[in-house]
């Protein structure tokens, strides 16, 4: 399979879209506006491109959806905010929105279209042009020294291929599994490695010299790669599949040879790849909790077991339901599947009350 | 209506498609390549970015399909060339691909992808970042003198609006016939001259000194504004809409309130509007005929008016359809529409063997 064409989140603006399920991404990213803030104002205080008329910003897997466009609001207020304490001059930037050729960059445009109408009303004295870049960021997205900042949320843990070799070892498991033999974890933690090292090496040639980047993680909490609460969520999956396998919905060979591209790495990881790989140096690193039923409307509402499960399949078939379609192929009713996987993990949830462990981490260009 | 939701070419890769019936812009950009060539060489040769590592082209207007990225790698094949015979350095290239925000990106970026790979299996030395930028080319679109080519074909006659004032004044038309009175002709030369002298202005913002030009318009042989010639596919469309009417398959009123937002100058008008804006110097004109039912897959065939018909009604539908399905709504059959355009445009066609008059301009900044 060729993994380009099938990785992307859920199109358009329906039910299971990526854009209407994407709470979780959406609080992920504004508990790293402090960092982004800070990142930003270390850059355009240092004078380093006190000459650069123009800025240019990429979001790197931005997906589709209005989380994209509080990324690009949130950056280049704050930059405005920041040039406006300096010489008054107005500050041009251009914002690149990056993900795979199959996102939905249709649905995404309209966005940018409703922002830049909302920026001509306002009478906003700030240009900014948006584009979209389709490509993989594991690939040469940008000419050599022209990137002034990189941003990334919630998408580095997608891996460039599924590693090689699990079809033989990973049978009923869809990922890192509890009880997964160390050469599933190795598979996963090398393929990882290699993709962070070609991101890291790529990004450096693009960066302008005092460049910045700011990438968040769903990380893992601890060092152990098949701890319990990391992988809970698609341990939970694998079983609903293996589930419909027994009642002969499925396939048991598709199963034996699905096997997702993710991988949740440590803080340690991290840091060891980053110093290794020796383009980018860290400045900071912030960690912090999302509930997997994290919903912006719901926060507040005491705790039901049949909400969270849903919040969280649905979050969860917005980026697998792609993947599982091109794989399983028409023999999969994913309402079947996603409803079952839904009162599971709300089962699991009202035990354990889980979150992912985020990372963002600041560094600039050495 | 608003324009900007409405105007775009149909998606997609179907057998409406535009991407499937675009044969004549295809003739068309093929038939500028020379002069294209001639103003890189122009624009390189006189070393004034000798120093810029990095090159900004636009296509404004790309649409979807084919012709977008063979106007990509037409202009980066003679652009590497000509670096060759310099001191062989990497020419870095981002190409930006420009439409309305409801143009179909999906499909252009899925085209894209198999140009990057094609150009990563061929092992080609040079780098070009390919990204899409929608908006309106009658709105800023790049920070300031940032550009330094653009290009445009078969896209400039499309107005920025319907014209103030024609609804009652062009009841059975959709734009200008042989017969119309002098204000809808003063209404649409008037929005034409607006838009392309805000199209020069913002350009002229954008490029860096030394910038170049190349546009491709739809064209009029003659000064006069109602030359049969050049808007007799119009006349038969409109006179298509009016049988529909008399038979109570289409309303009267959204007859009268329908005008197409397109204007094809003659060469004095152009010229006129861009010695007046004044940002761009004309370097040189070309023009030359493209018959309305070239294609190139048939042009050795003899005549057979139902395929000529059917050519040219398949390219009017895929620019038209959009516009229609959103003025006339459901009530509107295409495929009973454009079969009975067929065979009347056929039959014109047949008796008069029209050509559409091309001007192909290259100009630089001044």
């Amino acid at each position: 399979m060729v993994l380009q064409k099938i990785l992307h989140m859920n199109s358009g603006n329906g039910e299971t879209s990526y854009a209407n399920n994407s709470s979780f991404q959406n609080v992920t990213i504004s508990k790293t506006w402090d960092l982004v803030d800070e990142t930003l104002r270390n850059m355009l205080e240092n004078g380093d491109f006190a000459d650069d008329h123009c800025l240019n910003l990429v979001d790197l897997g931005c997906a589709s959806g209005p989380n994209a466009l509080s990324v690009v609001s949130h950056v280049t207020d704050t930059i405005q905010e920041l040039r406006k304490n300096g010489d008054g001059t107005s500050q041009e930037i251009q914002f690149f929105l990056n993900d795979l050729p199959n996102n939905d960059f249709n649905s995404l445009f309209k966005l940018v279209e409703i922002f830049n109408k909302g920026k001509e009303v306002c009478g906003s004295r700030s240009r900014c042009s948006i584009y979209g870049l389709p490509g993989s960021f594991y690939s040469r997205l940008f000419p050599r020294k022209t990137l002034h900042f990189a941003y990334s949320s919630c998408s580095l843990h997608w891996l460039s291929q599924v590693p090689y070799g699990l079809e033989s070892e990973n049978e009923e498991n869809i990922y890192i599994a509890v009880d997964s033999p160390s050469e599933v974890l190795d598979a996963y933690a090398e393929q990882y490695k290699r993709d962070l090292f070609t991101f890291l090496s790529l990004r450096g040639e693009e960066m302008v010299p005092g460049g910045h980047m700011v990438l968040t993680f769903i990380g893992r909490r601890v060092e152990d790669r098949s701890s319990k609460d990391d992988c809970a969520h698609l341990a939970i999956l694998a079983q609903t599949l293996l589930d419909m396998v027994t009642q002969g919905l499925l396939k048991k060979d598709d199963l034996h040879s699905f096997n997702v591209p993710i991988y949740m790495p440590c803080q340690q990881e991290i840091e060891s790849i980053i110093s290794q790989q020796g383009s980018f140096k860290i400045k900071k690193i912030v960690t912090f909790p999302v509930r997997w039923d994290v919903n912006k409307d719901t926060d507040e509402s005491p705790f039901d077991k049949t909400r969270s499960g849903n919040l969280i399949s649905d979050c969860v078939r917005a980026f697998m339901e792609p993947m599982l379609v091109s794989h399983f192929g028409e023999l999969i009713d994913c309402n079947v599947l996603f409803e079952r996987y839904s009162v599971k993990i709300g089962e699991y949830f009202s035990k354990e009350r889980t979150s992912h462990h985020m990372l963002a981490i600041s560094m600039t260009i050495q």
